[in-house]
């Protein structure tokens, strides 16, 4: 059964090869005017100006007059943390009122509150938690989704985080890659001595990751290597431990300073270094020979009141950009990453054009999936955003408004 | 006929009286838990714990669960400029790219460029325009709307532009408070010689502000007092003869500086001074000893890359605080105030609680309105939230997020 998508003021179709964009490339949006988007099953069967769309060729085609609104690819959110029981409303309001978050971690708040309560909760009401949030995510226009772990910290808790996520996937349909970031920080049990955190690390490097591998749960693994969370040194331990285990890459990375996260990305040639708030020119270069993209997460900057990472500057120096929600129990908990994408216009200067390259095919590309979303491509999957507006670039102009119409995923309206 | 919210697991009443809240006051948000509000008509006829709800009293009562949501009142902007043509998204993107607002705005673009588009399109396109846009807002947990013209800056264009306020307010339905902001900018027409400047201005006072009177179309009148629109000479010239006609004043004071416009709202005791960037400790015990509500527009600090006014300032220096999305073509077409509610803590550093009061009842007494909206108290006009989590916070924690489930407009459900 097809339906077809016809009429729209613009698709934005961001046709060109599977690597991610970067330099002027990031703005390139392939858009066609008055154009027809066909969807037959799950996939992309025709786009095309509509004049030249014959209904003749997918026989038995329904119609949806999508005149005065945009086509484009459903968002790809490709630094979540979705997984969490609980929450840190309280800590919002102390952080509000001027406490720092690095003092807060210290104290033992942080992302530990997160991991005990996590551990104290089963994987049916983790699930239960979980899926509200992906859905209303979902409504915000993403249909693919990264989920780290991190708040369990030991080996039956990060298993059991990563098989909720698991669930996401093959329960309720949303398509996710998983990333196990046991390395996340150092739990309670194994602080006060060097011998105790260096105990934690083996484990995570011998115990933790092998059986994540070995239960096939997930595809990435991660290190939050900054102050306050990992040296580059242990960093680099579980960076190599996992790449031995046949996983990909990912590293949080230069969000409280210049602290070796960017450099690591580099050198192990991550698939994405994330955060980058503290990024000099050398470091981009890495970057950019490495071929790693650069996840920036405006919506953690606002929270916190940090500095923006320098978008205009990655993009300037050839490094492909990559936006997220970062959607975490902590540091920020938005789940809307349309409006995170108006964030990133703002915040780390980039244009509307970038930003959608960015929260599409970008994101797509840093998670191994530029040949089946966030573009819109003969063959690939048809997910896909209806807009209620005439210009994609509302998105920003109105950020936060309702214009998302209709969310598509594998060829299903899910939203709308 | 009446309907019972019932059960809900946390009711925002604000009960209280109807003076704008400042300091400590600013987080009272008189809060009950497993509670009920009935609304009978337009009306609400009763708010308190569920355990005292009987349902005798009303009878034919309609029951509706709310239990593990939220309600509260519907939100209340109180500085909009939504009637306005067509729209600045090139300008948008040139802003992104590093061009100044002032600069844009010297080289005859910025307000010039709506003022040409408004001119030129009929009240019957105005109408339909912002009709849509309003309606949007509303979506996002809005009832109540202050409207500005001054994108007319003639007569004939100025008096359609708050025709389109009233009708928005008479055929639509909404709650509407109008503002005659012929002080917005200089015309095209009136540069270029002083002399010109200064029969524009006399035409606001003699011509422009007297026929709206006449015609009963506005409520307040305002002035652009600031770097690159109005002098505080020239604001008082405006202000004074608004008075004399009856019409209470608001001020766009301090976006670009230590101009006058605070003082100037002080002065002449105006419901509202708005912006506030730059503010002393001076400026501010100005405005709180002649009783003028601080309406901050963090939305507009956003866009632009400025700073945002010191919430924290205000509320500990005792003045009420509003805030708005200033919804305009060109500094900030944001339609969204509850994810504005949450810019203001982020940016301005406003508690949750605080941005709720200064986002209804702050907002409403501004509008002289705190009589009739902004609170959930027996005998005041039905528009109310119900929110889609059990914890309000949840507006700024999850910003952006879609919680507002259901909008009551004078009893009606109008969303959701
Ligand atoms: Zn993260
Ligand atoms: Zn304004």
């Amino acid at each position: 059964m097809a339906v077809a998508l016809t009429k729209a003021a613009q698709v934005l179709t961001l046709a060109g090869d599977q690597a991610p964009r970067a330099g002027a490339a990031m703005a390139e949006l392939a858009m066609l005017e008055h154009a027809t988007v066909v969807v037959e099953g799950e996939r992309i069967a025709w786009v095309g100006p509509h004049a030249e769309f014959d209904a003749a060729r997918f026989p038995g085609v329904e119609t949806l007059d999508c005149a005065g609104k945009v086509l484009m690819p459903a968002l790809v959110d490709p630094h979540t943390h979705l997984v969490w029981a609980g929450h840190r409303r309280d800590e919002l309001e102390l952080r509000l009122g001027g406490a720092d978050y690095e003092a807060i971690f210290a104290a033992g708040g942080g992302i530990l509150s997160s991991v005990r309560q996590t551990r104290a909760t089963s994987e049916d009401e983790l699930y239960a938690q979980s899926l509200r949030r992906i859905t209303r995510m979902r409504a915000c226009g993403a249909t693919t989704f990264e989920i780290k772990s991190g708040y369990g910290l030991d080996l039956e808790s990060e298993l059991r985080q990563l098989r909720v996520a698991r669930r996401l996937r093959d329960e309720a349909g949303f398509r996710v890659k998983a990333t196990c970031l046991a390395a996340h920080a150092i739990p309670q049990e194994a602080r006060g001595s060097r011998a105790a955190r260096a105990k934690f690390i083996d484990e995570v490097c011998t115990v933790i990751l092998p059986a994540v591998v070995e239960a096939g749960l997930a595809d990435y693994a991660d290190v939050f290597c900054d102050r306050g969370a990992f040296t580059k040194t242990e960093g680099a331990m579980v960076l190599d431990a996992a790449h031995g285990l046949g996983l990909s890459l990912r590293v949080h990375a230069n969000e409280f300073g210049h602290t070796g996260g960017a450099e690591l990305a580099a050198e192990f040639g991550a698939a994405s270094a994330d955060h980058l708030l503290y990024l000099s020119g050398e470091e981009r270069a890495m970057l950019r020979e490495a071929g790693v993209v650069a996840t920036m997460l405006p919506g953690t900057s606002m929270v916190l009141g940090k500095p923006f990472a320098d978008g205009r500057a990655l993009v300037e120096d050839g490094v492909p950009v990559a936006i997220a929600t970062d959607c975490n129990p902590g540091s920020c908990a938005f789940e809307n990453l349309s409006m995170v994408l108006a964030l990133a216009c703002y915040g780390n200067k980039l244009a509307p054009a970038e930003a959608v390259v960015a929260a599409t095919h970008n994101a797509a590309a840093s998670l191994g999936l530029a040949g089946e979303v966030g573009r819109l491509v003969e063959g690939m999957s048809a997910d896909l955003l209806v807009l209620e507006t005439d210009d994609y670039r509302d998105l920003v102009y109105h950020a936060g408004s309702p214009l998302i119409g209709a969310v598509y995923s594998r060829g299903e309206r899910v939203v709308g």
